[in-house]
Formats: structure tokens, C-alpha cells, sequence
């Protein structure tokens, strides 16, 4: 059953941005478009929630559609994103009533959030705490996330892009690498994010088919560091094959739980801020082994690399921002749009929906089937589902050899007296 | 006049590999190829003049056609490439003793090295030896590194491709922090290549046209790193667009000519190995200014990434190896194979002999022309140089979103006694 009464729609993007979050956007703006009988305007939060929140809010109406189109092309969140986490209502109730009287003002029946784990725990806690105050706003989750953690759904979007990236960046700094073992660099170690899972470590396995070539090594989150044992596997790889590559998450622990790269810092939601295993590891290995190192670290590189994006994925997070906005205007409320697989070799899958309770905080890890028993390599079954999550190039356009990327207006939308 | 007795030539990859130093590689196979009448066998060293050194040949005509011409799409250096100085023979005469025998045994007439500055060096004195000794072999160097600090030429094969890799990845990345930097990330700080020569940092400037985004910030090595006057500038960054990307070759140094990342290692040719510029920029914002910093360091990957080369450095690289050919089978010894550059835009440029004696241990760092009066921005006559080595895509074949890279069977010529 359609929603008649034309009502307004709000969006915004929340988190660690992604090369495709903005593929994400253009299928919402797009669907919104498309749908002019049930939704008047969309109007986009600057820098996510806390565009709502201060009531800065800029109207999606000025673009043109080819900006909307190529806006599938541009890495990076173009209205801006956030970290910042709401407490329940039950501990403090200010911030929802600002969202309320915000969306009443603006007159929103529509809210579509496009981020992670805590951002699908947002839509759900403003989905509670507008049934419970009797205000008709559909909430919808529209997920992201280079991290791949979020349950009940096949792959987040922005993880096939950054697996893609991880892979060929494994595979080219590899061969570099392998040229220059002999009087030169033995040891190469690659970087990348993930916190708690490790998703995109285990995607540069799809560098090759054989655990003879790059990467030889990859640590997981889910896997406890073990010094001795890390030392003898890189020496062993390059007696075999004069050099090693490690691809190595950012969450990297040891058997107490700490984090290797542990900085003390931490970021707006209370999670350490990490970077520096490659630094540490290379280190160690010098230390101990006295084996040339190079290391590199990744970091916004991997996940804004939209040069190189999945085909694949930019496709899902279309389709899901399209298919948000008809869940929506068919009255869907605490859901997120969701990926299932159907199968793997052709990669098929369907759209469907899930209760955005049972995906806010749950982290989906590796399953210890997707990992070698030694516990530093990827299994036939994790290489079946890897595969064709980065299959396909979707190419951005050039202009003088530097990818064009679309420029948006973001007029604002007139501040009301509340 | 055509060097009539048809005799074997020797090429071989020195130095850090590029991705495009196969580029050049198929260059001279192709061209010897096509010179049967005057060159017999093309032996390759197996890891640079150590393979020569040890009689560790390769006897590429075992390579197919297609192999051969898909080098031009493979990152790496496909017979190995080392670190390894010769001493003048006048000081170590050994090496240049079993380089004799080794290319007598062979009945090398034709030396070909691929390299920078050192190897061009290299050639240099291994073709002033022979000379000497009156052995009648023509010595051509193959100019390579992504430095782009070698003399007499207009750019080095090789740095097109990681100036687009750095353009591009500011680009991206820039978007990223922009979308994070109300509520997260306020400064991103990107680590890139060049020791001592700042080419690869100024063509980060490439992201965009305006000092307005994206690298706000370039450190270069010619520019004595100024701790207050930076900070200044990240802080000033911050107040006008909200973040600050900061763009750092790996050899900035203070004013007492210090590296800013010394680790106190060295390398087989006694520079300091680097490495940590990023993290240490990013610790001195956090502490003196308290900004939440992002950093990555590229290392191999800005050099191995030939799924985004430069078509125009791809061109080059693989001309300057047929032209190299083309030089030795007319007679001329002691030669680099270069370019000069005719015309900006369009760009336009035509192969040039220079002298090795000219071309070894001669820097070429970024004049001061190049780089604004305040040191941390390139001018507009630097623009006009790089714009155009970056120009035009040249994508490898995919298969399964993979990059399908040669393989050679790099089979080995037997031993002689000697």
C-alpha cells in the first residue's frame, strides 16, 4: 500500500565514506525522482545526522541529473558525512527531540540512512523513538561499509571496491617486490582497514589463485598474533620463494587482545584510532630477522579509489538507495535494504529486507571456515565468496588523464524558526 | 654505419623497478626481434648486472610474441632487478674481470641497462672498462626511475605513471577527508616517494587546478621543513576549507639537512632507507595542534600500479627500448637513449642521444622555479611540465576484476666455462 499524502524525504550518509556511498546517493535521489507522486522534495543532511540535528539542510533539487548521474563515478561522501553516535532516548532524549522538531518543520515522512553498524543502530533508535512519540516517519538503513561487518546481508557496500583495490595492489606491489628480492627488499607488507574483521585482508588473497604467490602471509583480527610463529612463516616464505608478502588488518592482535598498532587514541564513537601494524611488523621483522622491509599503508587510499572500483559494487549500492526509496513509499518502516546471495559461480543475488533490529550491533567476522587452519590464509569456501564480489571495472571519465568527478551545488535549504 | 657481424646482446633491469621498466623491456625485445640481421640471441641478467656477474642469463627467445608485447601491461621488473653499485675499476677491477669473460663466452656484442642514475653510471664505466681493454661492445643506457631525477632528459619512464597514481589518489582521498572533516579527520597526510627530489610530491598538485583543495600542503625535499610555518599552514588550511591534505616526499628534511623519517638504516648503495614522514607529520599535528590525522604511505604501491599508468609514460618507456636498439646496431657506445620535449600542449617530443658521461651521478631536483616563493606549492610553469607526462589511460586486460599480468618462462642459458 502506497503512502498518499506527499510528504518530504531526508537522507544522509554517516561514517567512514566509501568509493560507491555516492552510488548509494544517486539511486535514492534518482528514485525520489522517479517517484514525484509520493515525495516532494529530498533534502540531504550536511555531514550526515548532525545535518538534521542543526538543521543544515541542503536541497537535492538543484542538481542536474547528469551530476546525479555521475555522482555513481565520485568517491567520498557528497554531502558530507559524520561519526556521531546518538545515545538511546531513554538516556538522553535531547538530540531526537531536535530530529523531531526538525523533520516536522521540514515536514519529512521519509528517512534514509546510508552508513555502517552504528548508523543502522541510529535508524533504528529514531525508528523507536518516532512510533513511540506517534510521528509517521519511515525509517530505512542503507548500508555501507569497506569493513564488510554488518549481518543479514551478502557484502556491504563500498567492500567489493576495496577488495578489488587490495587485490590488485597485492598482486602489483608483489611483482615489484619479486624483482628486487635478490639483492634488495625480502619482506613487503601491505596495511589495510578493519578493525574487528578481516574482510579486506582476506581479499588480497584474490591476488592469484595459489598460496605460492602474493600474499603469503595475511593477518586477521579474528586470529591472535603469534610472534614466533609469524617470524618462522615469513622466513619459510622466503626460503621457497626468495621473498614474503604479508597483507596485514589494521586490527591486528595479540593473544591478550591488544590491538599491535595500539596508539592510544581514540575516535568519537570510543573505538581506538589504529594505523601503524606495518610500521610495527617491519620493525619486528628487522629486529629479529634482519630482513629488508618495505611497508606500506593504505589507509583513505583504499576506500576512496574509485578509479578502481568493483563494477559489481557500485551496481548493489545503486540498487540499494533505489530500492530504499520503494521500500519506503510502500510503507516499509525499520528496515534495511538488504543483498542476498543466490549463488556464486555466476555471482547472482536479490534484494531484500531486513529488521533493522536484528542488524544493529552485530559484527559480522570472519567464519573461522574462511580461514586456513595455520590461521594466515583464506579457504576454496572464502575464495568462493570473495570472487565475485570484485569482479568488473566501472571506470570514472578522464579529462587530461585525472578522473572527472561530479561537482554538486548543495544549496541550502532555508533554516525554520523552531 | 651498421655493425655488420651478428653477435648476441644483453639487457638487464636495474634499480627500483617501475610499472613500466617492462614497457622498456618489450621495447628491445621487439626491436631485436626485428634486427635479426644484426643481433643474433637477446640475453637477459636475472636480477641486473648480478646476473651477468654470476652468468645467470636468460634466453628470452623461448617468449612468445604475445607475452612479449603484454609486458608493456605488467608492473615489476619481469627478469628481476637488483641494488648492486660497481666500483670504478680502477679502485675494484674483479667485477669488471668476470663481466668480460662472461659476455666474451656469450659473444655479447650489445649491453643494454636499464636503470637510473646509478646504473646509468654503471654502463658508464663498464663501457669506458671495455673500451680500455679494446672490446668492442656498445653500451646504451635505458633511462628509468620514477625519481624523474635524471638529467638531459624530459621526464623518466616510469614517473608519469606514479605522478598520475599520486594526482589521482590525492584526488580521491581529498574527497574522502572532506566528506569526514567536520565531526572526524581534520588533516590527511599522504607519504610518496623521492628521496631527495621532489617531482613525485608537486604532481600531487594535478588533483585540481586551484590551491583551494587538494594538496593544500607539498613537502618537498628541496624545501627546509619549517615546523612553526607548517603548523601555521595546516591551522590556516583548517579555518578556510575545513581540512588540510598534506602531500610529503619521503626525503623532506630540516635545516640541518636531516631526514625528517631517519630510520639509520641503510641500503646496498648507502642512502638511508625512509620511510615515516607521514606518521611523523601526523604525530606532530596531533600533539602541537590536536587535529585528528589520517596518513597513508604508498611506498611500492604508487610504483607497481600499472592498472593506472600513464599511457604517455607507457609510449615512451617502451620507445626508449626499441630506440636503444636502434642506437646500439648503428654503432653508437656510451649513449643514453633520452627525450626531448618540443611542445607543451599539445605535448610533443622526439628520441635524443646524450652522453652517459653527462648523465652520471648528475641529480636533477625540482628548480626553484617550480616551486611558489612560501616552498609548499608548485608554480604554474611546473604545471605546464607535468600536465601532460600524465595524460591518457592504458588499461591491462581484466579477467574475473583481476589485471592479467605476462608470465615469461625466463628459461636459462647454459653455463659456459670460463
Amino acid at each position: 500500500m502506497k503512502n498518499i499524502k506527499k510528504r518530504n524525504a531526508f537522507y544522509a550518509q554517516s561514517g567512514g565514506v566509501t568509493s560507491v556511498i555516492n552510488a548509494s546517493a544517486c539511486g535514492v535521489i534518482q528514485a525520489v525522482r522517479k517517484h514525484k507522486k509520493y515525495i516532494n522534495k529530498l533534502y540531504a543532511g550536511r555531514n550526515g545526522i548532525v545535518g538534521a540535528l542543526n538543521q543544515d539542510l541542503i536541497d537535492t533539487s538543484y542538481e542536474s541529473n547528469s551530476a546525479v548521474e555521475n555522482l555513481k563515478y565520485t568517491p567520498g561522501g557528497i554531502f558530507g558525512s559524520c561519526r556521531y553516535k546518538l545515545e538511546h532516548y531513554k538516556e538522553n532524549e535531547e538530540d531526537y527531540e531536535k530530529l523531531l522538531r526538525v523533520f516536522l518543520a521540514h515536514d519529512i515522512g521519509y528517512f534514509f540512512y546510508n552508513g555502517g553498524g552504528d548508523s543502522q543502530d541510529t535508524t533504528n533508535k529514531i525508528s523507536q523513538y518516532f512510533i513511540r512519540k506517534g510521528f509517521d516517519i519511515k525509517c530505512i538503513g542503507i548500508p555501507k561499509t569497506v569493513d564488510n561487518d554488518l549481518p543479514l546481508i551478502d557484502c556491504c557496500p563500498g567492500f567489493g571496491s576495496v577488495a578489488k583495490y587490495t587485490a590488485i595492489s597485492t598482486l602489483e606491489a608483489g611483482l615489484d617486490v619479486a624483482s628486487m628480492c635478490e639483492t634488495s627488499t625480502k619482506v613487503f607488507i601491505l596495511e589495510v582497514m578493519g578493525r574487528h574483521a578481516g574482510w579486506i585482508a582476506a581479499s588480497s588473497a584474490l591476488a592469484s589463485n595459489s598460496r605460492k604467490k602474493p600474499p603469503h602471509i595475511i593477518l586477521f583480527p579474528e586470529i591472535a598474533f603469534n610472534e614466533k610463529l609469524f617470524l618462522k612463516n615469513v622466513k619459510e616464505s622466503i626460503r621457497k620463494y626468495g621473498f614474503c608478502v604479508v597483507v596485514a588488518s589494521e586490527g591486528a592482535k595479540n593473544s591478550s587482545g591488544k590491538f599491535l598498532a595500539e596508539s592510544g587514541l581514540k575516535d568519537a564513537f570510543g573505538h581506538s584510532q589504529l594505523g601503524g601494524v606495518a610500521p610495527y611488523l617491519a620493525e619486528l621483522i628487522k629486529t629479529k630477522k634482519g630482513y629488508k622491509c618495505h611497508w606500506a599503508v593504505a589507509d583513505y587510499l583504499q576506500r576512496s579509489a574509485r578509479h578502481i572500483s568493483s563494477k559489481i559494487d557500485v551496481e548493489q549500492a545503486h540498487a540499494l538507495g533505489k530500492y530504499a526509496v520503494d521500500l519506503a513509499i510502500n510503507g516499509k518502516n525499520a528496515v534495511m535494504a538488504s543483498i542476498k546471495r543466490i549463488s556464486n559461480d555466476p555471482y547472482k543475488w536479490k534484494l531484500i529486507t531486513v529488521p533493522l533490529s536484528k542488524v544493529a550491533n552485530v559484527e559480522k567476522k570472519m567464519p573461522m571456515k574462511y580461514i586456513t587452519k595455520d590461521g594466515y590464509y583464506i579457504t576454496s569456501a572464502c575464495r568462493k565468496y570473495l570472487a565475485p564480489l570484485v569482479a568488473g571495472e566501472d571506470s570514472p571519465k578522464y579529462k587530461k588523464g585525472i578522473p572527472v568527478y561530479t561537482h554538486f551545488k548543495n544549496i541550502k535549504v532555508k533554516k525554520i524558526k523552531i
